[in-house]
């Protein structure tokens, strides 16, 4: 016999199976038990396709009744793609529902689980909420703030270089890190450069993987003058581009790039250069759900001072570079003083090959800039 | 009944609590065992107390008649301040000896063990070697080299800062990492810097420990042109303090020097400034037999570019400075390319309070410059 908390694990890491998958939809996974038996499992493996809920329901079909339902978040009370899976499960003769984190969604948030109490079904909240909160934390963002969660990535020496002064950068990190970004790169909606690396590198910024064919995120190209090379790598592939520029852009080039099939996307200017909170809003309204950041020190520190990075991932090669002119993986404006530092917290370390990745979150309660 | 594994590693848990008391004799722990019973304890806590090995047997008395000796160092088989221990163990009456690993001085290694066969008692040597070497690594690198260790630490933000374009550095890392590096100044015989760091930040570079009296370090000045003012902190306290200069320092500065009571080494001037190797095997003849390096950009760069450090302490604070002018750990001349850098490997990752420690130690069978 296991406990609540071990299927609620199972229901977790059901759904973790999918990440990246999803989108815009959250990861949920679903398991069944009757009589210590798990009885039905099931998880969201794609939009468009049925929710985890549905999948245990039809593995179950009559050892539902009865049965306890562990869901990682709320069922859904609204016809969306596919019909409310409050209804399946308040027909489905369960007499309990464990429910790790409600709906974000303010809208919708507790209805379900009210919909479900209503028709006498005992519901428990909150079992391993952090956790699921955390699997879908691109989903809790994207509902509370209407903007791509954004993730923001480099690998540097452990002294704290990208680059030597002449700008030569292969390879900080080991074969296995490199690797990684990749996967995430799979997992992620859009990429976001800004036109100095288009300009030094020329990339194409797609998933390579090597045991099977990846998902290419949206380029996004921040070019507030528009001066990206027409023949440049991102807008000659099949994968998709989209340059942030502003509204003072040279009215011919953007033509020429209309025509090279490139959306573009107009922000106004302040400051720091182009309004990235303008540019997220669009990016969301274009379907854009998550953004990795692979920026140079200039963009990094754009997005930090601005405080729009959601999650950091580091990776730390063991090497030591030196080098009074050497690329820093933050530039930006300087700060007079150590107290004005953006603060975050530190969530893992973790070893991949030789490297180390660190996994950091914005401190809470802190402005960053 | 407890295994051999198990009685090596409590002689080595032993011998690590003097850690930095010994210098410049090694840590080592002895436990004596008859019948399954431990029946002697001991360790070296001092240079000129009595080796570990004597402590054990002076509490086994009787008991050592027909026991297991384990001990985490080959017996010493000559006088020095206490009479050689084979003698003790060969008329102790013991059956076995384990020995963690061989005395590394190339010119006693093994001939303990060998006294010891000689007399007919069995002796195994090995267990738990790599453990037993890692705790007197300091030791190891002195007999081996005739030179200190060289431990290299600094603390930097999440993206490779020390301090502000200003200067400004207080604090980057946290209470807890502080504290620690006060008691690493605790265990070491000398701590260096540059002649940079006093001009700007005049320091005390004593040991502060919360709860008792620290030892204070030697401090040892970088300086090949003697700019140190007269009224600098290190100069008027009761710690003692080393000048590194060269031949081409001005002699009345050298008498004004001499009259504050300062020590003053001489070095040639190789390109990097002064020569470091140099320096080593001076210190080491003082009686210095590991130095913390706690230097800024330019120290710690020629410090790694000569390959000269043995260990490095790196604290990370959950911090981003940016800035395109802020100050960074190693600096030095200009490399070209990143395959340059010089490579080390990751010992281990700690948590110390906000702050990441991250150990490493140069990768063997690379130069590093």
């Amino acid at each position: 016999m296991y406990t609540d908390r071990e299927y609620m694990e199972l229901a977790l890491n059901l759904a973790k199976t999918a990440k990246g998958k999803t989108n815009p939809n959250p990861l949920v996974g679903a398991v069944l038990v009757k009589d210590g038996v798990i009885v039905g499992t099931g998880l969201h493996r794609k939009a468009g396709e049925p929710h985890a809920e549905v999948h245990a329901f039809n593995m179950a079909g009559d050892y539902a009744k009865g049965a306890t339902l562990y869901v990682t978040l709320e069922p859904c009370s609204h016809y969306g793609k596919t019909p409310p899976c409050v209804d399946l499960v308040k027909n489905s003769g369960v007499e309990r529902v464990v429910v790790a984190t409600l709906d974000p969604n303010p809208k919708v948030s507790g209805r379900g689980v009210q919909i479900l109490r209503d028709a006498g079904i005992e519901v428990e909240v909150g079992l391993l909420e952090k956790e699921a909160r955390k699997l879908n934390e691109r989903f809790f963002h994207n509902m509370l703030t209407n903007r791509p969660f954004v993730t923001l990535k480099y690998a540097m020496t452990l002294d704290g270089k990208i680059a030597t002064y002449t700008g030569h950068s292969k390879w900080i990190s080991g074969e296995n890190s490199r690797l990684q970004v990749h996967q995430l790169r799979d997992e992620m909606d859009a990429i976001l450069v800004g036109i100095g690396t288009v300009l030094k590198d020329n990339p194409f910024l797609t998933t390579r993987l090597p045991d099977r064919q990846g998902k290419n995120p949206v380029r996004v190209i921040l070019d507030s003058r528009l001066q990206i090379p027409l023949d440049a790598n991102v807008l000659n592939d099949e994968a998709k581009t989209i340059i942030v520029t502003t509204t003072e852009a040279d009215p011919k080039k953007i033509v020429e790039l209309e025509k090279n099939n490139v959306t573009l996307i107009y922000c106004s200017k302040n400051e720091q250069g182009i309004c990235l909170e303008e540019m997220l809003d669009q990016l969301y309204k274009f379907g854009i759900t998550d953004i990795l950041v692979e920026g140079g020190g200039e963009v990094n520190a754009s997005f930090i001072r601005a405080g729009l990075v959601n999650k950091f991932i580091i990776y730390i090669a063991p090497k030591l570079l030196g080098g009074r002119r050497s690329i820093s993986p933050v530039a930006g404006e300087d700060l007079e003083t150590m107290d004005l530092a953006a603060k975050v917290e530190f969530d893992s370390f973790e070893r991949i090959g030789e490297d180390l990745c660190i996994i950091a979150y914005p401190k809470q309660g802190e402005h960053h800039g």
